[in-house]
């Protein structure tokens, strides 16, 4: 296997013009939106995202002298009436929280998409296109899980392919669709640091994500650790998230997910991504939820 | 006017045993689910969250001399690859964020709902005990605006009161039932900080609400200030979080969903509250997004 | 043993007017300060802070799961030119940290030093009277040190007494007089955290400390846990301090200046208390510096 | 005027070995402690450090709608018992703030003093080589001052030079020798943010400081800006700091020291420099104590 020459990168910059924000989020047209809909049928639903425990900022001098680091840090001020309240540290792009990542967080060649010089856009004031400004409004699609991990977790080096999208796909009675979020299953949730040994996304997989149009994508492992190709180290955080400008759903929790659309035999719903309304970050926590 | 006395505020404490951490949630049935479910159409949606836009951590040499203080500080971090990512200081609590209350956010007696020991459960390292934990894989249900603002924003010291609820009803051809997510628009979303003198939700107005089973409550705005009645200076705060149980969505952003509501004339809808998911807090910013 | 009074305790409430901030740093006179000069000689000097290694913001993926807590946590950014620089979360009044109270840190009867209201005086936005802005330009007096501690670690339970003081001024050579700064080594610098049962100050210690006019008080334990007496739990915090408004080195290391003082065989010298210039703080980290 | 090849440059790489952390600080013998020993008479103190007003963290509701930025921000906890406690946000490198900058503040081509590569140095986890571990336990040595505004402020462009610091020494009758600080006052304290055009140290002046000896440098202000010399942007972060390894006091005021040695006749005096004794930063707040 060879590295691929940067021309042949499945690429988005300048198709929504040159001062878009939301990429691939322009997939999701009002057709989508009522395929989106009519997914809804009994109310039950699910949450995508891993519980996080937060560790106490170092205030206390009742603190342990050990802790768990933690994507949060808390510190609850009681003081003396009805009322705590806490103020909390939130630290992003852990591999222990789920979050959801503006399309600033990646630059290509000093450049943020679709083309804007990145000493523009990262600023010590914060960023200044393409954030999470663009996704402030929460997002709404349709939503199609592919388990790959129904007999386990595909093991570390595993690449996904394609193939594996649509045997899936033929498996579970589903078919991926322009605008809508893609959910991969490679049965990773917390299973253990950035370090790990690890399966991942494969550019291949990334190139037909481009080719069926995929709006967002939430993969519980999503680049491979070591990188599966050497001279393409990041298909989906490089390619993905940066060139075809997909928002990413970084570390979600897929376990239940899965349980209930085996239960209910059904692998696609309505999924919505609603973060705190942050602008200016390049990433923020988000709870998906997944109606059936 | 005078004081209630306390035998004779509505109360839920011991009502889903000596454990509970979710209260009204409780009311949310599978009944319920499918009415939300069947509010699910077109897939329309609108946000019930303000934009918050970040200050900047107090890090640069090129930081003005003056800010203007927010929810979210944040400061980015650039090391020179193609990665920008940012850590967030979130304060809770404020006038210019919507975020969901937690029941251990108030006391009663120095008790913590349904009767647990404040001292127990308000920890230097965190919340033991109906905090935000409780709330951490989403809620899901049905929800209803009542528009009180049709013809402009209540004035200052104005009580809501039961009557304005089924005036609104009646008006809009919706029926608050129990379980639902109950939205009231008083027409103050961003209207100043907290001690600007408003309207607000009266005691009557909260006992309406344990009468008719709301689960969730989000006023735009919600305790009067100052208080409509001295002797009960608190009723959303202090009674339906409180007492009653009922989680509280604290300045939400209605302008938004009233303007859609009346474009469809549709006033109820599946309504999704998907805070990240993090335990142990008092409270925590939040999304809400309503789907039609 | 008894408790005491109220009227009983050492008390400087009024005895420098009513908005004096400053306490028993007005004992410095130029005489002390002359006094101090003359033990200047050498140029030999030591810390009498305890070092802090700082933990890590939990901003890294490659944090470690499991790290120390620590009373400072730092986050490095470094930007790929030459500049690295770096912000810290500092916390107070650990068992780890060297630090100085300022008066506000204690009130009695919900008043601070000299009889203001706290509640006008410990606000949100700061300490408004008697905070470490009374520290702020330093301070610099003659110390002594009493070593209590030659033949080991006092045990726990061990009350300090005014006995040993006058028995370490024979011994050593000195005496305390008006002004002074008094370092009392227990022997327990380090010697684990805030509920180790330990040894600690007297009440009659620190009314010895009041007839001797201490200025600065810097033991390297304080008030005992458990309390040496229960109706007097905090003879160092809650008398010396709140009271008779000395201010407090609180948590030092001593086992340097110990040796020190032992190998030139002279146990006063010149003391300076200079923490950073921050002002309405209730304390704040200081490295004392004593030079002989 | 041309830029200066690199070899020129003044460097102290390797004079004390691989593994030096101190850099200029090994000039301060026991020679030189005792000359600052010797200057210590009266026991007249003066800070040199600038006042910090802190900020709030942006916690409360009842916060200003716009506050002033500072190099500190605290919040204030109070639980209602007698004690009130803060945590405090400290950021450096603000022209707000008088700090001490370690040697790992500044790297020449990717490697910090003596010759470290920057990537094992700077780490999320904190600075391992040249940090302020060097100075934790703190710095006395002798300081002068050179007070070059005692006219009025110098303007900006104005290039502070070899010339100027013997004018003053002749003037004020004192004479710079190996390991003393340098203090020096362009009568630029607090005149306003980093972009505001100024004087600065001159190329020249730092090679006279290098063939002086001088172990720890304090102007009131540093690098001119803009540059005045713009083939050589930063003599004194970049030369003096990152080749000489000498120790920057940045941001230092001192208004109050030429006041007072005006008043007492005299220009040099024991320095003591000991900041909160904290390992692994950059660069730590500082209050600078001159004794005589």
């Amino acid at each position: 296997m060879t590295g691929t020459s940067e021309a042949d990168l499945p690429d988005n910059w300048g198709r929504w013009g040159a001062d878009d924000e939301l990429g691939t989020l322009n997939l999701i047209t009002d057709e989508v939106r009522a395929r989106a809909a009519a997914e809804v049928r009994t109310g039950d639903w699910v949450s995508l995202a891993q519980p996080i425990t937060p560790s106490a900022m170092f205030f206390s001098p009742f603190l342990p002298d050990t802790v768990e680091s933690s994507p949060v840090q808390q510190m609850v001020s009681h003081t003396g009436g009805p009322v705590a309240a806490d103020m909390s540290l939130i630290y992003n792009h852990h591999f222990k929280s789920t979050h959801l990542d503006a399309l600033a967080h990646w630059s290509t060649d000093e450049q943020v998409y679709p083309g804007r010089p990145r000493a523009e856009v990262v600023t010590p004031l914060g960023i200044t296109h393409a954030s999470t400004a663009a996704f402030a409004a929460g997002i709404v699609t349709r939503g199609v899980l592919l388990d790959l991990a129904v007999e386990g977790p595909l093991p570390p080096a595993r690449a996904v392919t394609p193939d594996d999208f649509e045997q899936a796909e033929k498996r579970q009675g589903v078919e991926v669709a322009s605008g809508d979020a893609l959910v991969v299953r490679l049965g990773w949730t917390g299973r253990g640091p950035a370090d790990t040994p690890s399966p991942g996304i494969s550019m291949d997989a990334v190139r037909w994500m481009h080719e069926r149009g995929v709006a967002v994508i939430a993969p519980d492992r999503g680049d491979a650790h070591p990188p599966l190709n050497p001279d393409e180290p990041s298909p989906l955080h490089g390619v993905a998230l940066g060139r075809m400008a997909m928002p990413l759903i970084d570390v979600p929790q897929l376990d239940d997910l899965a349980a209930l659309c085996a239960r209910l035999g059904r692998y696609s719903f309505l999924l919505t991504v609603a973060p705190p309304r942050i602008h200016g970050l390049t990433g923020v926590p988000v709870n998906p939820i997944a109606l059936f």
